[in-house]
């Protein structure tokens, strides 16, 4: 796994109330909230080093998740981009070998192939791969 | 306040699980835990960007806040490097304006001239000047 968290993720409760803080009130460049056609459920900020920082509906994890945001973990999310689907399931297994915790087993989401894994201290990493990053990775 | 994350912080139980964890097991370079001196109390590791990313004994951050981590917080800090000791108090006002609320005043610390604030959602983020960035922005 190469050193890098491609996306930070904050979990949050009311999408009106994060834009006034974050746009209107800190100044963070954002197009708003998304579309209802790509889930409606975020906020995405571009960062100055090619950083993505979202914001994302709590309920819309729990959607993910089948029920609720996994027990013991905390309310932020770094993802990582992988080099293949393969890559994928390989920086899962390594996570597990060294004391880590499957959160959801890898799958096709809209945005790519990914699982998402527990740190030793319930924080949560989602691993990801998607063919066409560029153009298509996106929270959804 | 420009779009920016330098700097992401977990905060850990034990730093000696983290390292087996994040290390041995995920590949990710670092010289390990901090000296004594330094600390001792976090693991810094360089990420591909640029970004930094530690993993912080919670107890530690109990120490800085005089309790413990302040209540309704997750379990990750982003730091934002302010261009002036002005700037982060203007950043925290623009904050508390914004609908956050001040975690910690900013004080001079080892490593800077920081201050914290919640986001509405409890997110903590650290806002920090260094006159000497390059050479001395160590988390301590």
């Amino acid at each position: 796994m190469r050193p890098r968290i491609n996306i930070v993720t904050l979990l949050v409760e009311d999408l009106d109330r994060s834009l006034i803080f974050y746009r209107d009130g800190l100044g963070f460049p954002t197009e708003g909230i998304a579309d209802p056609a790509d889930g409606g459920d975020h906020i995405l900020f571009e960062l100055e080093d090619g950083t993505s920082f979202v914001l994302l509906l709590r309920s819309s994890v729990a959607e993910l998740y089948g029920s609720s945001v996994p027990s013991g973990s905390s309310g932020c999310i770094l993802s990582h981009y992988a080099e293949s689907a393969d890559d994928v399931d390989e920086i899962l297994q390594d996570a597990v070998i060294a004391g880590g915790e499957i959160a959801v087993e890898p799958v096709d989401l809209p945005w790519g192939y990914a699982g998402y894994f527990k740190d030793p201290d319930g924080h949560l990493w989602e691993i990801m791969w998607n063919s066409d990053e560029e153009e298509e990775l996106q929270p959804a």
